[in-house]
């Protein structure tokens, strides 16, 4: 067991990342009391039985009155409304953070509503798997997993070091920067990449009858690990696309403009230009296994490529 | 040991897909006698070496004189001429089938050189590794994989039960189609999908240095997998795009048509349809994993999603 880091954490959603924090928490001794908030009664008794947190709580005041770190856990939208809602009942000096994959948007409707005696710490951690819900949580789902740490400009130090060290004690490696830079790298890196592949799914949805049940039948060839990404939660990507706007869709501008090309490519047959791009895109991911990004360090991350997006024939 | 299919099988090209079917082939029993031609003197001693065939020719001539199958693994570009090589070395009746991502210009370009005594039965596995060449070759690679087979409309019935009975003693599902209907599944399927994951890590590349940097420190967000497939081979890829040209160039249309809309629905704040968009991907994936092709069927395909594409946060 640790010392603790705080005395009482506070989860507003308890589902695979609120559940997962808290298990790491509870488990390493990060905080003395936790609380957990969940709006339905459902998801509360879930989080009973599965003994996330020491203190379930069905009114979000009650949920924030003791905490010294409050964790908020809701779609990126929501954001906004659950700080006006839980200000009047925060202690000063409490820490709020969050876990969105948005940051500056996050920033603003948070302060919107908090005092100044409240400073924030936006966070992101880079973890995640395919199950939600309090059921989903998991231990060491951060471990050696990048967290990503926006603070305001004049959050105290202070505050920013112990939401860092209860990250960095749950085995994350921890990342400051600002938060448009934050949503900058992710529009790239993580929200232009589900919007492809909601919208590839989408237009496949468009197709006459036939030809989309042969979409199904031999969706192996690379079409269903998008069908994967597009099954993800579309209340929590809306959110992400609306408040991450600019970011996005100045990305999806670059993208655009460079599928156009390639299409020319195509059309006009320029074999050359084409070898050149796809050639030009293995440094990239050379770069990444340079960087030992390239999944070896996690056995939580299949390694294998999926086999499907793989090329069905060699050549001597 | 099942009874030989064919007397003489010859590979053109021994690499990931010629040497497992090669190994497949050889365990079963399927053939008498195999041979395995390589252009580079380097690849005949390694396929030499792994003991993939009982014969490695240096000449095409020599490579396909017994043939009573010959086997084409090279990429979509490079058939024809391998057609017009060793056309006049053919015995009358031995039958020529390929293992391209692409069938309409493969039958075009292998017909124009072929005689009308030799039936061409095209052919496409789903299936592959990340890796390639002789010593990639696997054992059991098209097990419960789907194959398409793709003859030509005077192709005799006899050549493409043999074809046929030959994937399926190597465990294959395999479906017969028009070849244009398959180039035009594929398209959406495989051939889309690899050159939009090509074109956002090209778009990557053109990022101002220090978010480059980021993009590949924390590409395990979404973006990782994309540069995985944007490190295929790059002449293979080219000959797919430019030998599939209409097909891609018509599924692109209909994306990029899609991505248009989903653009504006960011720019202009459209929440409601981005749910709804993002909401009916869902019912394909349902699709999928109610046609048993999610991935459960076969241990080679890794099952679990890549955690790096998943949301980050959970609601409650």
């Amino acid at each position: 067991m640790s010392a603790p880091i705080f005395d009482t954490i506070s989860f507003i959603g308890v589902g695979l990342i609120g559940g997962s924090m808290a298990r790491d928490i509870k488990a390493a001794g990060l905080a003395r009391h936790l609380v957990g908030y969940a709006r339905r009664q459902e998801t509360r008794d879930e989080i009973e039985a599965l003994g996330l947190v020491d203190q379930v709580a069905s009114e979000l005041a009650d949920a924030v009155r003791e905490a010294d770190l409050v964790v908020l856990c809701v779609p990126v939208g929501a954001m906004g409304q659950v700080a006006a809602d839980m200000a009047p009942h925060l202690k000063p000096g409490a820490i709020i953070t969050d876990v969105g994959s948005v940051k500056r948007q996050v920033l603003v409707d948070l302060r919107q509503s908090l005092s100044a005696a409240n400073p924030i710490v936006g966070g992101h951690p880079l973890a995640g798997t395919e199950h939600s819900g309090p059921s989903a949580a998991l231990t060491g789902l951060f471990r050696q997993r990048w967290c990503v740490l926006t603070p305001e400009a004049d959050t105290s130090i202070l505050a920013l070091e112990k939401v860092r060290a209860l990250w960095e004690a749950m085995g994350s490696n921890v990342e400051v920067m600002d938060a448009d830079h934050h949503d900058k790298v992710l529009a790239i890196t993580s929200h232009l990449p589900h919007l492809i592949a909601y919208c590839i799914v989408h237009t496949a949805t468009g197709l006459e009858a036939q030809t989309q049940e042969e979409v199904i039948k031999f969706s192996a060839s690379g079409f269903r690990d998008f069908t994967r990404i597009a099954a993800s939660d579309p209340v929590m990507w809306r959110d992400i696309f609306l408040n991450n706007k600019d970011a996005v869709l100045e990305m999806l501008q670059r993208f655009s403009e460079d599928l156009t090309a390639l299409q020319r490519s195509i059309r006009y047959g320029e074999g050359e230009s084409l070898q050149q791009v796809f050639t030009e895109t293995r440094a990239v991911r050379r770069s990444i296994q340079d960087a030992g990004q390239a999944g070896t360090f996690d056995a939580r991350e299949p390694e294998a490529m999926p086999l499907s997006l793989l090329a069905p024939y060699a050549s001597d």
